[in-house]
């Protein structure tokens, strides 16, 4: 047997087969965008159910067995396998079939979930975030499997219906099917890539410690005028401390916080600064007057490489029109740091209420309290899904992938890789600004074929 | 004539009205307390109005003569006029009838507009700041006029309806009848007392410099993982700016702030000690695990004689339950400055200005709105009305009326000195820790009653 030929055979079957399917496929997408599976909204539940039902289904017609959808305690996973031998390596397919609220509807063009096709866009909540390219791996899948090219690697998908709820079952799901989930690496499209032209594997995730902070003054809301000079201000107080937790070099003060952290290598540096993204562009879409982080460090380093410290909210006192001389008792402040390997988020959090508490000023209360973390994530590129991955995408796309990172966290890709004990490769087909959570989000339609046909060629390169 | 005697029956008549009225007095306050004359919100504009009709409608049941409604482009002026006769002196007393708003309304322990009497105290908003004080002028003046006791003086009434909102429109309409509004002495009730056995004339107030701090970043609100390290952080900016507007020993770094502060002399701190106001008490009444102020004074200094810098509100980002990963596009706060003399509020408020712009941090714009100011105020106490108020206090409460000072800033005093060229006199009735400005706003009963025995006894005083 010709290893060569057969692949080439192969290949104009299933090209022939994506061509012909197109517009079926683009159709069926669509079908899939109309479920409203808001997974946040309770209101939604039907709907979500009735998604998993269509994964199931879309499965079937995707040429994969033991389909089935099992219940959690909160949305359904739905599960699929396809069996090639024991020695073909196993992948794990995982996405998710929730998606983000639509809110504000108003500021959409068209419905969020009537899909609408504008300049080559399909317009859709859900279309990038996840069900876009959860459906570009069923297609694959569907032309491997009805061809009769083969798809040489046992596949398991596992699809759940909370991601947009930070996944809340998944990782008891994942315990308890430890062995029946057991693979050698697990692919996850829900990331991006930087241009339709440029695809990207994603090799690093940011982590994330996120903490709430209580300031209490006096007992009450005081007239200003009638206390203020003798009593801590706690608004003012929560302002020093948060002026305290990062230096003028825009360094986080927090003892120990950088003790965990990997300094980028040459190499690192160097590769990134072969990363097409222009820090003027940024600012530029941004329209800030400046771009501000880390000294020392390029935009790009700042957002993949170095953990950092945000401001996600804060209020005290009287914030409606107009003026009231206030002291207020209390002020509040949500605060988030993303994180970069080897920090551990638990330590963090602890090492931030520490800091916290000795940053407080005389005459006012401080509490701190430790909401959600992610744990740092950053692949060792290689393996042979890897590496197949790598080459279909360049053959499709005609352009190597960038590795690139993301600055914000995926904290279901290091709970696979400890949980399964296999690692991840993350290939993305969502593209900047394609508004993931917000108003009109979008799908690039010739980024999504021609992703079906790398995915396709990805499985035939990981034959023998 | 034997004045003793004929002050004797005045005093028998009166009091016998004043007791046999006394539930209708404090059934007609409580109806004025249930008008939710909130002058800072612009909904409840028709209830301001109303008000104002009410307090005309009060000015007649008091005896007052040429009672108007004063239109002007905010919410009107009542006012109304006793004439006596040339010789005698001329009294203008000054009120407002407006309040401030109620937020947090959850906090009130009765709602904030149905009067609640509990051991003593009526609560409402307005029950104290002022329209209970300017009740009690009232009836003390009516006691007068309905008995034929008399009020040997001319008197003004002048009732404003934007105290809250700085008096926007008093300071024109002071100027456009200066010479209707003439008078050797301006009374006003706006102050308080130490506690209900401790009478007290105000000698001093703070004065104010008011802002609004905007300080914008990226164009939109950004994910704080996609974003977070590259971009400067509004609110996080915006702590900076507060935290950099006090030093370490509690003092305002804005340049010049103190050069025009009048220090202490050593008789003034002298006479401060006598003052019984015990530290430790405030300490207890708010709570607080110290009280914390400008290093070198005493909290009486700090509160009366040194002028202080506070954040009277700030919200950034999201604010609700939970976590949200946002990075701010904005963030604002509410700062204001309490003055002494010589300090000159606009002048501040450049001073201000100018510091804060020079604190703020790069990759963000920042902008300082001026909101009201007021004029720091101290008196020369003495005169007619100064001696009458203090021996009819006196004769009340069985105590000298102490002289203190108010940390707050009544904007008016000086301003109302400064157009009509008279001197004011600041009687109190208002208790320590009665929430003026928070939640709970309440009025002692008896000190009500006893205070409208006062003033009637006071106007007594004033005959030849």
């Amino acid at each position: 047997m010709d290893p060569s030929g057969k692949r080439s055979a192969d290949v104009t079957e299933i090209d022939t087969y994506l061509s012909e399917n197109a517009d079926r496929f683009e159709e069926e997408l669509r079908e899939l965008l109309r479920i409203p599976s808001v997974s946040t909204e309770s209101r939604f539940a039907g709907d979500v159910q009735r998604c998993a039902e269509w994964m199931a289904a879309d499965m079937e017609r995707a040429g994969l067995e033991t389909v089935e959808v099992i219940p959690t305690d909160g949305h359904p996973v739905v599960y699929a396998e396809h069996q090639a031998d024991v020695e073909s390596p196993t992948v794990l397919i995982y996405g998710h079939y929730d998606v983000q609220p639509t809110d504000p509807d108003d500021l959409w063009t068209t419905p969020p979930f009537e899909p609408d096709v504008r300049e080559g866009r399909l317009y859709a909540r859900g279309s990038t975030d996840d069900k876009g390219q959860l459906h570009m791996h069923l297609r694959a899948l569907e032309a491997r499997l009805r061809t009769g090219a083969g798809v040489p690697a046992n596949v398991k998908l596992v699809v759940e219906g909370e991601e947009e709820i930070g996944s809340r079952h998944l990782e008891g799901f994942l315990k308890e099917n430890r062995r029946r989930l057991a693979c050698d690496t697990v692919m996850i499209s829900d990331t991006v890539m930087l241009s339709p032209e440029l695809p990207a594997i994603t090799v690093g995730l940011r982590g994330l410690a996120y903490a709430e902070v209580t300031v209490r003054g006096p007992n009450r809301d005081l007239h200003s005028g009638q206390y203020g000079g003798a009593v801590q201000n706690p608004a003012n107080a929560l302002a020093a401390i948060i002026a305290g937790l990062k230096d003028q070099y825009g360094r986080v003060t927090i003892p120990g916080f950088y003790d965990p952290v990997q300094e980028m290598t040459g190499d690192e540096r160097a590769q990134l600064r072969e990363i097409p993204l222009d820090p003027a562009d940024l600012q530029r879409d941004l329209s800030v007057p400046a771009l501000v982080g880390e000294a020392g460090y390029s935009p790009v380093e700042q957002l993949w490489y170095r953990p950092t410290l945000d401001v996600n909210g804060m209020i005290s006192g009287f914030t409606g029109e107009g003026a009231k001389t206030v002291l207020p008792a209390e002020a509040r402040a949500k605060i988030s740091m993303r994180l970069v390997p080897d920090q551990v988020f638990e330590e963090i959090q602890e090492a931030f209420r520490k800091h916290v508490l000795a940053l407080a000023p005389e005459g006012v209360t401080v509490h701190v309290e430790a909401h959600h973390g992610a744990a740092p994530w950053r692949a060792d590129p290689g393996g042979p899904v890897f590496e197949a991955a790598s080459a279909a995408l360049e053959e499709a796309f005609g352009h190597k992938p960038l590795l690139i990172c993301e600055g914000g966290s995926i904290p279901l890709v290091p709970m696979f890789e400890r949980i399964l004990g296999a690692p991840a490769v993350l290939i993305g087909f969502g593209l900047p600004g394609s508004n993931l959570h917000g108003p009109d989000e979008w799908l690039n339609l010739e980024v999504y074929h021609r992703g079906i046909g790398a995915l396709a060629s990805m499985w035939g390169r990981l034959a023998g």
